[in-house]
C-alpha cells in the first residue's frame, strides 16, 4: 500500500472527507439515510443496511442466521461480511483486484474513499485500471443507486473483465432461491421471512423479501448462486471469475447472490459507466417500477439533486469560523447533519427509548422546530396515568417496546422539561404548553398538565431520605441490580429530578402558575438537600446507594470510585456550593480524564459487583465499563458553559468528541471525523492499546447536546422568551471567531472579538446594546452584530 | 486435487468410513455425542458444536451474533464459519497450506476424512509434510481432545511452522476478551452472555461462559486476537504466518481465537505428537482441573477406550450378513449408532417434541429398553387432564417449549400406542401399564389409564363428520392455516387416530378389558368408515379439508396432488381395501417415486395456498415442501412391510435412505452414509441440479423406523407377549441372508434362505417348529436356527 502523507483530508469546504488508505482506519466508514433506510459503508466495501417496513429489516444478510439486535459495528467485519465489490480481472495476464478494497486485498496504487453528505464514493486505481464507484440514496423510497465508472488509465489497449458481486446472504430458512431476470435486466432472489405461527403469517404477508439487483446495461454473463461463484477460489479468488464467462446459475433453496459480469476491450483511456440500483421489493411489479422510476442517468441525476436539496434542509442554525478549522467542518458540515438524523428518523426505530427520543428530538429544536414539537405532543400522549413516562414511545400500530425499553428506569420524566427548554428558548412558542392531548388510556390534560404530573411522579418516586428510586437503572448505565429489590437509590437521578424541577418551575413561573412554581423549587431543594446530606463524600458526589444501604462512588471504592453524572448534575441543579464545585473540577480532571475525553466512571470494574449490577460485569473498554461514553461528556461540558468561567475546560473536551486533528489520533480512534460516536474504549490507564477506540455507531443521544454546547455555551447564543441573549464563552487562545446564527426566522452575523471591555458588549451598526441580548427580532432581518468580549 | 478412484470406502468392517477428496462432497462429516455435547465435523474442517447447560449453547461462535435457532447444517459454510483448523508453513520455502483443507484450501497430495464411530480423524500430505489429526470426546465431559500429529515425509530435513488455529469468534457483546495463560498453558477467552433483566443475570450465573484451548507441550509462540492473527492477509494466508512467531497479543473486547505455534526442525521420518484440549468452563479451576484430568496420553487413550464402550452399549440387537455390503455397514454399525444417539440424548434439547420424544425411545426399545421404559412415565406425567398430551416434553427443570411446540398441533396422542406397540413387543412387559403416574397438574391415574384417556382425548378431538381436527398442525408438515379457524380437519389424523385406537384395543384385550377393547376398535372403525366417505378420491385419499370445506391432497390439485402419509395410514389403520390399496401403490410409485427415495407429497407448491399454509409456502426442494422426507418415507416402508408381499417396494425404499452405492450417487447426495438425513431435497423433476441432496442432518424420527423396518419388516423377527415371530422379507434377489438377533436377553443366529417351502419353515437344530415362533425364550441361552422361505 502507497503510503500517502497524510490519510484523511476535508474537501470542498469540509462537505466531503477523503480517506486515502483502506488500511489505515479499516472500520471508517460513512453513512446515508432517507425516511425508510440507513446504510453504513466502510472504506473497504462492507455495508450495513437496514429498512423499516415497519420493524428494521435486511436486503442482504450475513451468510449465517443473524440474531435481530441493535447495530453493533464495533466488532470485526469478517470475509463474507454483507458489502458492495466490483472485480476487475485482466484477461491478459489474469491479474485480479477488488475495488473498494475487499475480497481481494490486492495492493493498490491509488485509493480515495470519499465520504460526502449525500454521497459514498471510491477511487481505487490498480493495474492500470481506475475505478470510481459512488452510492446514492432516494429521499423516499428504498434503494441504492450505484454508479460503477471504469478507466482506462494504462495508455495501452486492455482487454479486462468488470464484475460488480453485492452478496445476498442466507436470507431465510424457510425459502430462498435467486434467478436473472431478463425483463427487468437484473437479479431477482426471493425469500420467506420465516415464522411458526399462522398469525405471523398475515403480519408478514406484505413484508419485502425479494431482493433485486438492477443493470442498467445489460451484461455479458450473470451468476446468481454463492456457492458457483466463489467455488474453490472462495471469495478472495473467485472460481467463477477464472472462467470465461459466469455460469449463469439459479439458486435453488441456496444462498443467492448477485453478480454480473462485462468485458471490456478498453482502448487508452476509454472509460465505461455502469448503473446499478439494489434493495428489497415486494414483487416483480414493484421491482419493474423501480427500475422506470430510477435506473437512468437524468433520474440518478434528479436523486443527487433531491437528496442534497433534504439534507440541505438539516443545515441547522450555526456557521462558525475559529481558529480551529477541523471543528468549523464539523460543527457547520456535520454535527447538525448528525443532530438531523437522530431527530429526522429518531434512528430507525419504531419504540425509542424515551430520554433518546426526547433528546433527539432536542436537536430538532436547531433544524426542524415544528419536528420537535409535534415530539413533545406525541410523547406526553404515551404518559402513564399516574404521571410516569413509558420505558419507550411507539412511533408506529403495532410496534413493541423491545430491549432495554422492557427494563424498568425510572428517569425518563426528567427530560421532559430538560428539553423543552430548548424548545422555548429556540422558539417562544409557551402557546405548546396549552395543546390538550388525550392518552391511550383515554385521561385528558394540557401539555402543561402532564409536564407537572410527570415533575410530581418523580418528587413522589423517592424514599424516606428523599432520594429517587432508581429500580433498574437510570440513565443508560444499567446499573441494573441497585434497586432491583425496590430499595437503591440514585444520587444521579436525585439531582436531575432537581434540575428538571427547577427547569420547570421556571415555565410556571412564565405561566403565572407562582403557586406551582413554588411548589417545585421546594421539591428541587429537597432533593438538592437529601443529596447533599446523604451522598456528598468530601471531594464529590457519590453516585447511588443500593439495596443494602451501601453508598457507592465513593472514596473508598477501589473500583467505580468516581462518576461524572453526579458531578455533573450537582452544578446544573445547583446542589453543588462554589467550593464544592471548586473541589469536584480537579477530581474529574484528574480521575476521568483521557486524551479520548471524559471518562464515564473510574476505575473500570474488573468484575461483578451483585449490587450494582450489569456494567461492572461488562468488559473493560466496553461501552459502559469505564469507557468514554460521549453523552455523559457533554452533559458535563454543557454544565462547565452553564457554570461560566470555565470555557477551557468545555473546548478541550468539545474538542475531544472527534478524532484528530493529528494522524496518530485518527489511527488510535479509526473513524472519520463526520460523526460523534456513542463512546470511545475507556480504561486509557488499564488498556492503553484499545483505549480510544471509536465504537463506530453514530447513534447517540450526545449530538443534540454538543450541538447546544456550541450554539449556547461556545457561542453564547441562546433565546429566551423574547430574544436572544448573547454570551460567547471563546477558549483563551481564541483572540475571535466569526458566528452566523438563525434565529426565529432571522439571520445573525456576529463578528466576536476580544477587546478592552468589562462584560460582553454588543454593537448593532453604530449602537451599542443596552445589555448582550436583542428584543424584538424580525422575521427575515439579517443583523449584523459585533460582539467584544473581555480579554 | 489428485484423482481418486473411488471418493469413499469403509474400513473396519464398516466401521470407518473415508472419504478421500476435500471437495467431492464438501459438506460431508462425522459427529460424535455425549451426555453433554455433540459436534459434527466436515471434512473440510468446519465444525458445530453444542453443550448443554441446560440450553444449548456454543463454545465456538459465529463471527457474528448468530440467532439461537435449530441446527440447519444443509445450509452454506462460510469463510469464517467456526472449525478446527492447523497450518503447516515450511519456513524455507514460505509456502502454506492448511489442515484439513480450510481455510488455506491449497493442493494437498493425499486426503483421507476418517470418520468412525468414537473418532474423526483426517490424514493430509502436502509439501512433504503428513497432518494427522483425531478428534475423541469423554463420555461425561465436555471437551474435546485433538491429537495432531507431524511427519516429515520427504525425505529431506525439514523447518516448518505448525499453527493448530481454533478460533472462537464473536463470544458476546456484553464482554469478551482472550489471553493466553501461561499457568494452564493455553488461550482462555472469557465473555459474559448478554442479557437486559436483572433476574438473567442470576439465572446465566454459573453459564460456562469461559472457552479454553490448552496445550500438552508449550508452543513457542501464540496469538489471542482473531484480527492480529488474520491481518491484511486473510485466514486464507494470515498475516501472523508471514511473521518469524506469532504476536502474543490479547482481545480485549476483540474477537478471542486461539492459534499456538510450533517451529519445528525435522530430519527425514521425524514424527512430532501434539495434544489439545478446546471447550467451555465456568472459571480457571475447571479449567485446571479438565486439563489434569484429560491432557496427557494415557488419559487420551483411556477416554477413547471409555467412549468406544460407549458406544459399544449402543450396538443394538441385530447383525445381518446379505448380498447388498453397503447396507450389512449401516445397519450393523451406524444406524443403531444413530438410533442410540437420538435415544441417549433426546437430541440435545430440553424440550423435544412429544412425537419426537417418543418416537426416539421407540428405537430405544432395541438398545436399551429400560430408557425407553422410563420415556413413557416422563412422557404421560405430563399429560394434560382432559387427556391431551402436551406439544413438548420437558425434560429439565426451568424449560420451556420452544420454537414449533409453541404451534398447537393435535397429534401427539397418536404415538403413545404406536410406539409402546414396539416396547411390549420388545420386551412382553405389560407391568408398565400398571404404573401409578402422578401428573403435575396433581391428577393420579396408572399408565394404563393415561393411555386409554388419551385415546379418549383423540377420538373426541374430530369433527361431526367423524374426522380429525388438525388446529395447526397434524404431524411435521407445516399446514398450520387448513384448521387454523377451528374447522379443518386431517385425513392422515383421522387414520392415525383409527390405528392408534385398534393398537390400544389390542393392548386392552391383553389385559382384559374387552369392554374398553370393544369401544376403541369401534372407534378406529368410526374413524375409517369416516375417512372411507369423505377422503377417498377414486385412486388414493386425500389429506384433509380446509376450514373453507376444501378438499385437498385430491387428483384435481395441480400442487400437492397427493400426499404420501394418508396412503401409509390407510393401509396400517385397514381403512383401506386390498382393491383400495391395489390402486394406490401404483398412484405412489409413479407420482412420489424418485431416485432418492419417495416425496411427501407431489407436485410440489410454487406458490402460497392461504387454506393450507406455510408447507406451500416454502421453497421447492426444502424439507417440506416436496422433498423426501425420509420420515414419511419409513412410516411407508413400515406399512409396506405390515401389508406383507410388497418386499421388493419396500427393500427399494429402504435403500434409497441410504446415499450410495455408486460415486454420482454420493456426490449428489453429499454426505457419507453413516446416517439418514432428516431429508433429501426433492423436486426431482422440477429442479434435478439440487434433487437428492442431503439435509445433512443427522436429527430425525426416521432411524428408529428405519431400524424397526429392519428388524421387524426384511428380517420378520418381532416379538408377542410370550415370544418372537419368524417372518422374514427377502427382497426377491436375494437368495439367503444370516441374522443374528438379541432379543429377551437371548442371541438368535439365524441362517435365514430360500427353498422349496409353502410357508416360513423354522428349524432348531433337528428340530422343526410347529409355526413359525419361538417361545419360552430363556434369557442367556443361544439359539441357532435355520430359517426356510418360499422361493
Amino acid at each position: 500500500m502507497r503510503k500517502e502523507a497524510t490519510i484523511l483530508r476535508p474537501t470542498h469546504n469540509g462537505e466531503r472527507y477523503e480517506l486515502t488508505s483502506p488500511t489505515a482506519l479499516p472500520k471508517a466508514a460513512g453513512f446515508l439515510w432517507n425516511q425508510k433506510m440507513m446504510i453504513q459503508l466502510t472504506c473497504r466495501g462492507f455495508a450495513t443496511a437496514q429498512f423499516m417496513q415497519p420493524e428494521p429489516a435486511k436486503y442482504a444478510h450475513a451468510p449465517n442466521i443473524e440474531a435481530k439486535t441493535f447495530m453493533q459495528p464495533e466488532q470485526n467485519y469478517y470475509a463474507h461480511h454483507p458489502g458492495r465489490f466490483v472485480y476487475v480481472k485482466d484477461n491478459e495476464t489474469g491479474e485480479l483486484f477488488s475495488a473498494p478494497y475487499e475480497p481481494v486485498r490486492a495492493p493498490v496504487d491509488r485509493f480515495v474513499f470519499s465520504v460526502g453528505k449525500s454521497d459514498v464514493a471510491w477511487v481505487v486505481e490498480s493495474l492500470g485500471i481506475r475505478v470510481e464507484m459512488v452510492m446514492g440514496l432516494p429521499t423516499h423510497d428504498v434503494t441504492e443507486l450505484w454508479t460503477i465508472k471504469v478507466t482506462n488509465i494504462s495508455g495501452r489497449p486492455r482487454n479486462i473483465s468488470v464484475t460488480p458481486y453485492f452478496p445476498i446472504g442466507y436470507m431465510s430458512w424457510m425459502n430462498q432461491s435467486a434467478e436473472w431476470n431478463p425483463d427487468l435486466v437484473g437479479v431477482v432472489a426471493s425469500s420467506v421471512t420465516p415464522y411458526q405461527k399462522a398469525a405471523e403469517y398475515f403480519k408478514n404477508k406484505y413484508i419485502k423479501d425479494k431482493t433485486y439487483f438492477l443493470c442498467e446495461t445489460k451484461p455479458d454473463s450473470f451468476e446468481t448462486n454463492q456457492m458457483s461463484f466463489e467455488g474453490e477460489g472462495g471469495i478472495h479468488n473467485p472460481s467463477a471469475l477464472q472462467e470465461p464467462q459466469l455460469g449463469g446459475g439459479d439458486a435453488r433453496y441456496e444462498t443467492p447472490t448477485a453478480a454480473v459480469q462485462y468485458r471490456l476491450a478498453l482502448k487508452p483511456a476509454d472509460q465505461r459507466e455502469f448503473r446499478f440500483l439494489f434493495g428489497p421489493a415486494y414483487d416483480e411489479a414493484e421491482i419493474g417500477a423501480m427500475r422506470a422510476k430510477y435506473l437512468s442517468k437524468p433520474a440518478f441525476d434528479q436523486v443527487a439533486a433531491d437528496y442534497a436539496t433534504y439534507m440541505e434542509r438539516g443545515r441547522g442554525c450555526l456557521r462558525i469560523e475559529t481558529p480551529d478549522k477541523d471543528l468549523d467542518n464539523f460543527v457547520n458540515n456535520w454535527l447538525p447533519r448528525q443532530v438531523y438524523y437522530h431527530g429526522d428518523v429518531n434512528r430507525l426505530t419504531t419504540d425509542p427509548q424515551t430520554r433518546n427520543y426526547l433528546q433527539d428530538n432536542m436537536g430538532m429544536n436547531f433544524i426542524k422546530p415544528e419536528v420537535a414539537r409535534k415530539s413533545f405532543v406525541t410523547a406526553v400522549s404515551q404518559q402513564e396515568a399516574n404521571g410516569a413516562m413509558p420505558d419507550g414511545i411507539l412511533l408506529v400500530e403495532g410496534a413493541e417496546l423491545k430491549y432495554i425499553n422492557q427494563i424498568p428506569h425510572t428517569d425518563h420524566c426528567v427530560w421532559l422539561p430538560v428539553t423543552l427548554e430548548v424548545y422555548l428558548s429556540e422558539t417562544g412558542d409557551y402557546g405548546l404548553l396549552k395543546e390538550p392531548v388525550r392518552a391511550a388510556n383515554g385521561d385528558n390534560f394540557t401539555v402543561f398538565e402532564r409536564f407537572s404530573r410527570s415533575m410530581d411522579w418523580l418528587l413522589k418516586a423517592r424514599d424516606a431520605r428523599g432520594l429517587s428510586y432508581i429500580a433498574q437503572g437510570d440513565w443508560c448505565d444499567p446499573m441494573n441490580m441497585v434497586g432491583y429489590k425496590g430499595r437503591g437509590v440514585s444520587g444521579w437521578l436525585t439531582l436531575a429530578t432537581a434540575y428538571a424541577c427547577k427547569l420547570w418551575a421556571s415555565v410556571c413561573e412564565h405561566e403565572g402558575e407562582t403557586e406551582l412554581a413554588k411548589h417545585f423549587r421546594a421539591g428541587a431543594d429537597e432533593c438538592n438537600a437529601a443529596v447533599n446530606k446523604h451522598l456528598w463524600d468530601g471531594q464529590w458526589f457519590a453516585r447511588g446507594i443500593t439495596d443494602d444501604d451501601v453508598t457507592f462512588g465513593i472514596k473508598s471504592d477501589p473500583e467505580g470510585r468516581i462518576w461524572l453524572n453526579p458531578q455533573t448534575y450537582s452544578i446544573l441543579s445547583g446542589a453543588a456550593s462554589p467550593s464544592q464545585i471548586e473541589k469536584m473540577l480537579p477530581q474529574v480532571d484528574a480521575q476521568l480524564g483521557t486524551p479520548y475525553g471524559v471518562l464515564m466512571f473510574a476505575p473500570p470494574f474488573t468484575k461483578m459487583r451483585e449490587d450494582i449490577g450489569r456494567v461492572t460485569q461488562k468488559a473493560i473498554g466496553s461501552a459502559e465499563n469505564g469507557a468514554v461514553y460521549n453523552h455523559a461528556g457533554v452533559f458535563y461540558i454543557h454544565s462547565l458553559y452553564s457554570l461560566g468561567g470555565q470555557q477551557d475546560r468545555a473546548y478541550k473536551l468539545l474538542r475531544q468528541l472527534l478524532p484528530g486533528p493529528n494522524e496518530a489520533d485518527y489511527r488510535q480512534r479509526g473513524q472519520l471525523p463526520i460523526y460523534i460516536p456513542n463512546y470511545y474504549r475507556g480504561a486509557w490507564r488499564e488498556f492503553p492499546r484499545t483505549a480510544g477506540r471509536s465504537s463506530q455507531l453514530f447513534n447517540t443521544g450526545t449530538v443534540s447536546w454538543a450541538y447546544r454546547c456550541f450554539i449556547e455555551g461556545l457561542c453564547g447564543l441562546r433565546g429566551d422568551a423574547d430574544g436572544l441573549v448573547i454570551r460567547p464563552q471563546l477558549p483563551s487562545a481564541w483572540n475571535s471567531i466569526k458566528v452566523t446564527r438563525l434565529f426565529r426566522g432571522a439571520t445573525f452575523h456576529l463578528d466576536i472579538r476580544r477587546d478592552a471591555v468589562e462584560g460582553v458588549t454588543v454593537k448593532h451598526g453604530n449602537k451599542t446594546l443596552p445589555e448582550p441580548r436583542i428584543t424584538n427580532i424580525k422575521a427575515g432581518e439579517t443583523y449584523q452584530l459585533v460582539v467584544l468580549v473581555p480579554q
